[in-house]
Formats: C-alpha cells, sequence, structure tokens
C-alpha cells in the first residue's frame, strides 16, 4: 500500500534488522520501528506493534530466523537455542494460526543454517503478499458494482504483509472500476476498525463508514449491506473459524437475515492439525484494553483514559469461533 | 438508590426548580445539576445530561409544569405558549416513548393551570418509581440463584426515577438473597453500560463484569449466560420494542442459542398508536459520540479524545427495533 505516495509492507527485513510500522500509534501517527533482536520482536507481538493474523506469521518467521542468526555457534548449543526461542516466539499470542506455520517452517530451516532460515523467512513474507493479491482476485469476483460491504476487526493491507484478506477483494473491486461502499466495524476493544481499516479505506480512497459494533443488525435489518467479508486468525479442518470478536455475532445476524457472509484467508490460516472450533485455543487479553483507550487530545498528543466505571472489572476474549 | 449512604432520586422537583444528576460526568463524578427554566431543561435532555427512558419522561414532565409558570398569565398567550412549549419539549429526543406520555398529561394538566401541571409532573415521578418497583417484584421470579444474567446498557435507576427496569429485578433479587452474577454490556458509543449500569451495580454490590458489545454471542455459545433483560424505549401495539442499538443484535443471538430474553418496562413505555415497530423513529445521534469518548487521565480528570482515524466520519443510530 502507498503511504504519503510511497509503498510499504507492514514488516521487512534488511541487513539483520527488521522493520515494521507502529500500529498501535495508527492511524495518529506513522512511525517505522527497527528490531535487533527475536526477544524485542516477541515483545513487539504481544503487545500489538504488529498484529493480524499474516502480519504475526511474517514478523514470527523473521524473528525465527533473528534468533538463528544470534544462537552460538557451536552445534547442539544452537539446536537448543533455536528451540528455545521457538517456544518462546510461539508463546506470544495463541491463535493465530500463521504465527505456527511461521515458525515450524522457518524452525526447519534454521536447523540447517541460519541463512536458510532467512531465505525461508523471506519466502514466507513474499507468499503472504502473493497469496494476499490472489485472495484480491477470486474475491473481487463476489463483489458487484453498488455492493455495501460490511468488515470487522481489520483484515487488510496492515493484518498481513501486503494487500491484506477481507480487504483485498475491495481494494480489487475498486482498481476494476466498481463503485462499491464499506461498513468498517469500529470492533472494540481495540478499534481495529475505526483506526486501521478506516485508516487504509481513506488512504485507497474509498467510500467508507465507521459503525458501532452493536450497529450491524440495525443495518442488515434494512438491507442495508448486501455481503460481508471477514479475516480469519485459525480455521480448523472441518471450516469452524477463529476471529476477532464479534465476528461470530455477525455470522449468526447475516444468516438470520439471508446476507451472505465470507471469510477470507490464505492456506497458512488453515489449521489442519486442528479437527474443530472448539479445540481452538481462545485468548484472554487484558481488562485494561476494554476499561481503557488511547486516542489524540485536541493538541493530537496521544492520550490513555479510563473509560468506564473505575470500581469494576471487564472481561476480554479476543476471538471468537463461528461455528 | 443510595449515594455515600444518601437516598436520591435521578430528577426532583424543588420550589420552582428541577434538580438532575449530571449523567455524562458519570461513574468520575457525581454531581447535581440545577435548573431555572424549560429551555435549560430542553438542552439537558439533548445533551443527555439526564438520558433513559423514565428519567427523560419524568424530566419533560417536569419541563413542561415548568413552563406553564413561566408563562404569561394572559389566557390567549398562556395557552400558546405552552402548546409551543410542548412542541419544543418533544423535538428534544424522538424516540423514547415516556417523554410523550409526559408532556401529553402535564401539557393536559396545564391547560387547566400551572400547578396542576405540577401536580401532575410530580404525580408522573412517583408513578414511575412505584412501577419501577413492582417491575422488579415481579421480574425477580425469573431469577433463580445462580443465575447469571447479560443486560444491554442501562436500564437501571439511572435511567428511570428510581430502581430502573431492567436492574429493578436484579436488585431484587439481591435483596431476596438471590446469588447472581451480571455481565453488563459495554454499550457503545456512549458506554451507558461500563459507566452507569456497572457503576449501579458496584454500589449495590453485586458481582458483576463489563463485556465488549461484540462479546455476547461468545459467552452465550459457552452457555454462561442464562438470561437476559434489557430495558425499552418505545414498544408498538404488537410487541415490537425499540431499545438502545444492539439490543436487536442480542436478540437475535439470544434466539439462536435459545436463551430466555425479557424486556422489562412500565406501561408508560407503551405506545398504542404505534401498531408495529418499523413505524417507530429511530434517532441518529452525531458520529462526535463515536469517533471521541470521554473519560478521565492517570490526574483524574475527564478528558475527550478521538479514538478513530481522522480521516473517516462515523454512523450513529441510537435505537434498533427488535422485530
Amino acid at each position: 500500500m502507498l503511504v504519503k505516495g510511497k509503498h510499504y509492507r507492514t514488516v521487512w527485513f534488511r541487513e539483520g534488522k527488521l522493520y515494521m510500522i507502529e500500529q498501535n500509534k495508527l492511524p495518529f501517527m506513522f512511525e517505522i520501528v527497527e528490531f535487533s533482536s527475536y526477544t524485542e520482536v516477541c515483545t513487539a507481538i504481544k503487545v500489538m506493534t504488529v498484529r493480524g493474523a499474516g502480519a504475526i506469521g511474517a514478523t514470527a518467521g523473521f524473528a525465527m530466523a533473528m534468533a538463528a542468526s544470534q544462537a552460538p555457534t557451536l552445534e547442539t548449543e544452537y539446536q537448543k537455542y533455536i528451540q528455545r526461542a521457538k517456544t518462546e516466539i510461539e508463546a506470544t499470542r495463541p491463535t493465530a494460526r500463521n504465527l505456527f506455520y511461521a515458525t515450524q517452517k522457518v524452525y526447519e530451516a534454521a536447523r540447517i543454517s541460519p541463512s536458510k532460515a532467512i531465505e525461508m523467512a523471506q519466502a514466507i513474507a513474499d507468499e503472504d503478499a502473493t497469496a494476499c493479491k490472489k485472495i484480491g482476485e477470486h474475491g473481487n469476483q463476489l463483489i458487484s458494482s453498488k455492493m455495501n460491504i460490511l468488515t470487522h476487526c481489520n483484515a487488510g493491507w496492515l493484518a498481513f504483509v501486503d494487500y491484506g484478506s477481507a480487504l483485498s477483494p475491495i481494494y480489487e473491486a475498486k482498481r476494476t472500476g466498481k463503485d462499491i461502499f464499506v461498513y468498517a466495524d469500529e470492533t472494540r476493544p481495540r478499534n481495529q476498525g475505526a483506526r486501521l481499516t478506516a485508516w487504509e479505506l481513506f488512504n485507497e480512497n474509498i467510500p467508507h463508514t465507521i459503525i458501532p459494533d452493536s450497529a450491524g443488525a440495525f443495518y442488515m435489518s434494512k438491507r442495508k449491506i448486501d455481503i460481508i467479508i471477514t479475516g480469519a486468525d485459525r480455521i480448523a479442518q472441518n471450516g469452524d473459524t477463529a476471529n476477532k470478536i464479534g465476528t461470530f455475532e455477525k455470522a449468526v445476524i447475516a444468516k438470520h437475515f439471508g446476507i451472505p457472509f465470507y471469510i477470507a484467508a490464505p492456506l497458512s490460516t488453515i489449521d489442519v492439525s486442528c479437527p474443530k472450533g472448539n479445540d481452538i485455543i481462545i485468548e484472554e487479553r487484558t481488562a485494561m484494553e476494554v476499561t481503557h483507550i488511547t486516542g489524540i487530545d485536541e493538541k493530537g498528543e496521544l492520550k490513555e483514559i479510563q473509560i468506564s466505571s473505575p470500581g469494576s472489572s471487564a472481561l476480554n476474549p479476543a476471538f471468537d469461533v463461528k461455528i
């Protein structure tokens, strides 16, 4: 995607260092952050400097390659180090399948040599971009001009290495001259829809509006939504799909109104070792993400404020499973 | 309800002045505001210093009575003045039935005299408190010990003159010794669940947690929710119910999982002149309520911040209709 006229991937590796867009500051500030060690990258995944299934996958792959480069050269020490690093990287976020796909493939390459690991990590990132481009071409066939499309969370360029999954067909529809309108679910608690999807659509000059997560049934009942496309964090063997909390709600509502609902995802999101949705581990994140929120004040400075009653706690399941 | 050991109604009239709790500052600050004219009260309803079906109704009734007291005494001028005031008060918020119920009744009394109008406004406020107490007693019969109850928005004490509608059975269940747990939907965009319902439940010492609006289907699919109770802003002849945006979503999800869903409301919320839900006017509120939010910073000071992408607008339907 172009940002201020320059083409960027969300994450890239150059001369031993990993670079990524600081997504916690988007859309208010556009910053590139640089990482020199795999442990720093683990923290970045945990605090969601990088997020989204494909982007997490590519980042985890690069982290694994960085671990191989950092590892002691003595063979037994080397093997122990990269195995421990793999465990550590995989502990950062439990739900996104792409993370485990990438760490496994890069780990296998790393067992041969650090340079093979880097090659493999780069190949995974490139494969992600290519797959997302293809998702756009295939998905575009579902979209006709004048359609109103609903999406939840951010499964766009920022959630992958490039193009995105759910948003890629929308970008392709725009490029092929279709007149479309996008409803972007705000996506509490981290507002990836209101912050990231809206920012991407604005950058790509696609007509859109943000709606509260609760307004989906309202617009569906009024036939304002023709099709729903979301991404996925993990897809089980039987097609059950884990995605951002709220996706399941939208799927039930869409079924109630007979509105077509599509999951857009690359093969790396499918977990063939997972028979069904109930086997997918759902990450519980901190209550602070619900009780507090970050935005910009009237001076344009980032501020965190508490938005809920101070005496009360909150639950924060990050994903749900459409079964 | 008790606040710091003292019993309060949400709105009350004394010696020509109307007093209410400033709900925009809750739960961060507890402030009483005083109004001397009906036009000031109109603004208070619009900006949601007072909100919630019953509280809006009682407030509108008092505003109508204040207009009668302020009106010129010359008969033709008086009648013209109170009729214009009625139109003005009714234009503040279009969806809550209780508002129109109160203005009509107080207007009829005002046609006789200002003192009759004040008597009627007081009677409506008292009737609201009595009805809500009764809702609690009836509703409590639906609740058994160990139940997990989901509620949306705030239909508590703060939404009425006292007790509340959806929360009244919960308070009664607590008073009658039942062991209950409440899931309070955050209720974007104005967070009445996270701010007001959570504050009330905390004050009443009822175990509860806030959840993002999107998490309803997740907890229902895990059978963590036994019953859902919400309030209503207007109920049509056929039972179709308008309530806070998101209520309809929850109703569809509850039906999908076979979880009982109850609307708790006094008779004053029923609009016998409205045949069905599609005839109910839905208020569209400003996009700013979605793109910006108010809370407290680390110093405890109220701050408003922008939480969405600055280039994008938002839609903000305040209610939906369960049909």
